[in-house]
């Protein structure tokens, strides 16, 4: 039924990817979780050009695993200078609360849509899996990926954006269920009461798409790996369970809270980059409501929230840090990314 | 790990429970289920103490099998004049469009939380098992149910609220993931961000209770069965796929909604009843909110919503009614009772 064969999509030994995950990774997990025969992701979105090449490399210099590029594909909304004052407005409180001064030469918003930039960039390495965010990019780039070979998988979180995925030429569908951490993949909707919890998002997608399906969202360990290949999904894409793994860049005062009774609580929010994003609940989430209409729109939310959270982490302080985190941590372990893929895998290493 | 066998709660063939579904059923689907080796469950929470036990009586009459009696068990708000007022003018519009006057004698609110009156009346029948929505009744009707050798069984769709319900005496907890159609069982926190896909939630409820778990929410085929059971449950609930079956009472105007595009955004409102419940989006919902704070509460909502529904349901038009639907609505066919049972427990029986 499905036209691409999931081993050759992923081209690894399991069917599990590594969730992308900016801002508390880099190559390092990456090149772990391809090394351990799962898909390692690098995220992209957040780098320079530079940096996106500098971590291909190292990643081709550690392993000749399969690898996964991550870029996010958003249509880039116009800078609202009005929005942003008012917003400015709303959080100048906490800026006097920390005592800093809002710096008006600040960006903090690097988040830039995948472009022919770094087509050209990323060209030359004609990698072998590119996944994208938000949608998919113009056609005219998505010819140009294709025509180096590479595939091209994007999350769908409602059946219409599976089939407008693969109508488009995705080559592969991340069934983003409503658990899993991070930015939701929405791009046809903005309304979060589309979003679906994965039992019922996944054999929706898998009954409208003829091309592989990845679960994801929630899956923390073997028998949820298992359950998600049972319900039909070809592979499993995840994140949360990574977090803490000894080569992810997670800050300490993010992992206290994922170890913590504070996960038990995420929420999905807008205040920290304008899109909806699951965090773990935290002081300017219960203080300015999680979906708050005034944020202004993706990326431009982070500007100033950036720099409340830049000093109140100086201080060991996490209200103002996106603590983007899954619905279930119950399998988060400060573990090796080898030995956490085993375990998903179901392959008990030291017998 | 179990301290009660699951085969001993539920007493049936197959792990399978119908969810009890106020107003879309009787004892007729209860008795289909039952005698396919499922638990039919009978719906009290909107009948009379005369119906529940005429209803009983037909159950028993018909099979032998064991079944499920469900009631709600929320504590009673006051109702609030004012609060009333102000909903009956938001409404207003509605009832001019429809030509029709706001009925002040009017309850349409008949939803009585379990209590001392009814317990006198199913006493004599000393049922098997209970499930309650909304938590669980006071300790002394707790203790007068036990006491008939009844188990009890209770929705839980937080962590928090499945430890909860454990330590108040509960034989069994129903994880209900967001998936679910109806009335969400939370009564520790009324967040809505609180609500877990079931993917999430319920290896988190295995994990940190020693009674029996019950999966709920998106699961609509066999895989579905399947899956929950790989990730730990003891027994499943199933509601939406029974929706259209013969035996339901399912109005043909929810049957329609159902069957159709419609039925692919569902939401959770306040809007019918005052407690969050997903019904499939329609006209009044995407008008007034699906969570509007001005709603009356539990279960003073549905007063006037109800004049509204009675009245536009007879001109074909479903813009006020709850047209309570689960996220996955893929297996809904209709089919007999038995047959769909059959079907999720893996068992053709054509062969």
């Amino acid at each position: 039924m499905h036209k691409v064969n999931i081993k050759n999509l992923l081209g690894t030994k399991f069917p599990i990817i590594q969730a992308p995950m900016a801002g508390v990774q880099d190559s390092t997990l990456t090149i772990a979780v391809s090394e351990a025969g799962g898909l390692g992701s690098l995220p992209c979105a957040m780098l320079s050009i530079e940096k996106i090449v500098s971590e291909i490399q190292e990643i081709k210099a550690a392993t000749d695993k399969p690898y996964n590029l991550n870029f996010f594909c958003h249509k880039a909304a116009a800078y609202d200078a009005e929005k942003q004052l008012n917003w400015q407005k709303i959080l100048k409180p906490y800026f006097k609360e920390l005592g800093i001064e809002f710096d008006p030469l600040a960006r903090g918003a690097n988040r830039v849509p995948f472009n022919h930039d770094i087509a050209d960039a990323i060209e030359p390495f004609k990698p072998a899996l590119i996944s994208f965010h938000f949608g998919l990019p113009d056609k005219t780039l998505i010819q140009r990926i294709k025509s180096w070979g590479t595939k091209i998988i994007s999350s769908a979180t409602t059946v219409e954006e599976a089939i407008w995925l693969e109508s488009k030429g995705a080559d592969g569908i991340i069934a983003q269920g409503l658990e899993a951490g991070g930015h939701r993949g929405m791009f046809l909707s903005n309304d979060i009461s589309t979003q679906m919890g994965l039992f019922a998002l996944l054999p929706q997608i898998i009954q409208r798409v003829n091309i592989p399906v990845i679960a994801a969202g929630g899956i923390s360990d073997k028998q949820g790996v298992q359950a998600a290949l049972l319900l039909g999904a070809n592979a499993v894409q995840i994140g949360t369970a990574y977090l803490l793994c000894l080569e992810a860049q997670t800050s300490a005062l993010h992992r206290a809270a994922i170890s913590s009774a504070q996960s038990a609580h995420t929420a999905l929010t807008t205040l920290f980059s304008g899109k909806p994003a699951r965090g773990i609940v935290n002081r300017v989430m219960r203080e300015l409501g999680y979906i708050n209409p005034l944020a202004p729109d993706f990326p431009y939310a982070a500007i100033e929230m950036t720099q409340l959270r830049n000093h109140a982490e100086k201080l060991g302080v996490n209200d103002f840090s996106p603590l983007w985190c899954g619905q279930n941590t119950l399998d988060c372990q400060t573990i090796s990314a080898r030995e956490l893929t085993l375990q998903l895998a179901g392959i008990n290493e030291k017998i």
